[in-house]
């Protein structure tokens, strides 16, 4: 195959049993998205540049796709699905708040690929957010939707970890962290799960002086339990943001106590490396990181950015997250026994009687059963290899007899088992099956 | 708002009504191909720039979206689902044919947008392909699944028109149009259902002489019938690829007749402004047109394409079409009465009960109902206002009586009927109505 029509770089195609496992992924998380009261939007994968490059670090703005259309005009492929939210409901008078909304769909990067961990330059992002709710019950809800995502989908026992962009703040400020570092500190910190806390300091070290290191990693690190982590940061964090942080993870604490939410770790650590969090920070990790050590799901609260659309100082409350589906996959690639490989449920062999089999086939079909049939009228046993090796579990087959008796053979490929039933009684007797 | 933050041009926000009907035709098309035994993949939105642009005639190479990655890899946005398809298949090993597949997901193109025809820059296709089968069974299959899935969507009446790439060289060949200008030829005669037969004789005596023109639009107009249509063709059409054409087209109306697919027009004219095509060509229109003119599902047979993509001679036999999702959309918004403004079933309202009620939500939808509730602890009042202009059908008020009796004040929105109902019967309760 000649080189210029290979696939492009960092992407990939998703078929088989790939395929089908990422559809059965999309409909549990659209069910328990719904479940929740979060409706359906979908926003363009493209946007003015303005509006994907507004407020990302210089870390980001590199791995932003840009292009121009026919008129120059400057757009951008998304890069998230926070952003374009921002600035649907900063454009849509519409919009009624509360407003509960979820998507899936791609999102680009330009970045380093990391296939093994599922990391590609095009990418499907879940989101669901809740804009126009202050109050903590809001991160409260979600958290208690996360835990159903992750049970509907029987990924396995989680760690949600949660902190606040604002005591961070005060833990940067206590530390003497100058601000224009701030960021950057931030940056580094986000980086724990994948270079450890050594990394980190070693990174952290080149930043900052020795003395605010010492301070700050002793007071970033969780105490043995929730309450001994707030109780120590309650009594060194002075700036009124620093507090009101507090106060929001002890709502925050509160409320997800209050729905038996028992495995909430706070960890002051906890970073996120982009700059529009205003406050309660999220990741969410398998307890069991053998396959997917990142985290699978990961967001916050975002207070300012919808305002900042609309060109005014206005706080709009805003907080949500993001599951990534690729990294959902590859968990359940891992655990699951019985991914399908076809959702088809019969595959009809004609013996001489395709123009009949046709009929018979949408008949089937007409009565909800998944059929395919031989379209090629191949060899019998050409045609039963084939269907078995595209996972379907049973074939039919069709010849003059079976035509003259209104009945189809059908054999069960695993078993072997065969049986001739009437054509009006086959899908009773695949769905008993 | 700031004005660079404005949606891009050509492209649009879905929400509301319009999300939730995108998603129920996605999941009625899926649930079609499906029972036809076609299986998901998904290709990546980013292909390499040489692969998207390959085939296309000039006019489609200025709607390509190109890009480049921090590599300077010259990339494009997909322009169709169809080159990524060959693409995929030509470079993909463990393909078994024949390959039959469905894609569900939005394509790119640069060009003039016309909302009120539902085109935009960036749009869904839900395509279906079968590869690997040369016999006009593939496409005799392919209108059956085309009948099932209007049904099933409800879109009302349909005409289905086919044509053949192959005959209808043959009849350009026949009333003398050079080799030179065939494809143009075929690209205005593609505008037959914008502009008319009188626009195309326009444009055509443009491109053609008069004894040309005054030779094939008589030839290429169906006459009463597709037996009429094609008894007169076999009367004049000489060439080889031209008789293979009318053979196939006369296969495929037998298969479709066996089939009862009665409403299958043969329709001469048709064109497909596509380079691509080598035989079968199709095109299904609503009956009514009021609402969209163009065709709601194109496409046809393209048996060179993977074999080029392989750097090979080799024929694979590969026929497919694609559905315009906005297209469909636009139908059913126009012609149902009853599209779901929310899948929320039920909005809790607490009165001074919010934790308690956070629990009671999630009991309510561990048993299957999608429940919202009131984050804001508003007035009541306003809650309902609220929950009723999100289209949500019940309330359920959750005072301190409510609790002490395990109940729920349930409301329905439309019949303002009221009763308390046991939290462990709202849902059967609910499901009841």
């Amino acid at each position: 195959m000649p080189k210029e029509f290979k696939i492009a770089k960092g992407v990939k195609d998703w078929y088989g049993k790939d395929a089908i496992l990422r559809n059965e992924i999309k409909d549990a998380l659209k069910r328990v998205f719904e479940r929740y009261g979060y409706n359906p939007i979908e926003t363009p994968m493209i946007e003015r540049a303005e509006t994907v490059k507004f407020k990302g670090g210089e870390e980001i703005q590199k791995e932003i796709f840009t292009l121009k259309d026919q008129g120059k005009r400057e757009l951008a492929l998304r890069f998230d699905q926070t952003l374009p939210l921002a600035r649907f409901v900063a454009s849509n008078k519409d919009v009624k708040f509360p407003f509960k909304r979820y998507v899936i769909g791609e999102v680009f990067r330009d970045g380093p690929t990391q296939p093994e961990q599922g990391r590609y330059r095009v990418f499907t992002q879940c989101d669901v957010d809740i804009l126009g709710v202050k109050d903590m019950i809001a991160e409260a809800e979600l958290l208690a939707l996360a835990q159903d995502c992750f049970k509907e989908l029987e990924l396995g026992n989680i760690t949600v970890k949660i902190n606040n962009r604002k005591l961070l703040d005060g833990i940067l400020e206590y530390s003497g962290v100058p601000d224009k570092d701030k960021f950057n500190a931030i940056i580094i910190l986000d980086k724990m799960d994948k270079i450890g806390i050594e990394g980190v300091k070693k990174e952290i070290n080149s930043l900052l002086p020795k003395n605010t290191v010492d301070k700050l990693i002793p007071t970033i690190t969780k105490a043995k339990n929730n309450n001994e982590t707030y109780k120590k940061l309650t009594e060194i964090i002075s700036s009124k943001n620093g507090k009101q942080g507090l106060n929001e993870i002890k709502q925050l604490l509160d409320y997800s106590k209050s729905m038996g939410l028992d495995f909430i770790e706070f960890d002051p650590s906890l970073a996120r490396g982009l700059d529009y969090y205003t406050g309660t920070t999220i990741e969410v990790y398998l307890k069991d990181k053998s396959v997917v050590k990142s985290a699978v799901l990961a967001g916050g609260r975002f207070d300012n950015m919808i305002g900042a659309f609309m060109g005014i100082k206005k706080e709009i409350p805003a907080v949500g997250f993001s599951f990534g589906l690729e990294r959902i996959a590859m968990i359940l690639k891992d655990i699951k026994k019985n991914i399908k490989l076809s959702n088809t449920e019969l595959y009809l062999i004609p013996i001489n009687t395709a123009k009949e089999c046709l009929k018979i086939a949408c008949s089937l079909r007409n009565n909800g059963l998944n059929v395919d049939m031989d379209l090629k009228e191949k060899r019998m046993g050409q045609a039963i290899t084939y269907a078995d090796s595209l996972g379907i579990p049973y074939v039919g087959i069709i010849g003059e007899d079976e035509l003259k008796e209104n009945s189809i053979t059908i054999k069960n490929l695993k078993t072997r088992e065969q049986n001739k039933i009437k054509i009006n009684e086959v899908c009773k007797y695949l769905k008993a099956k």
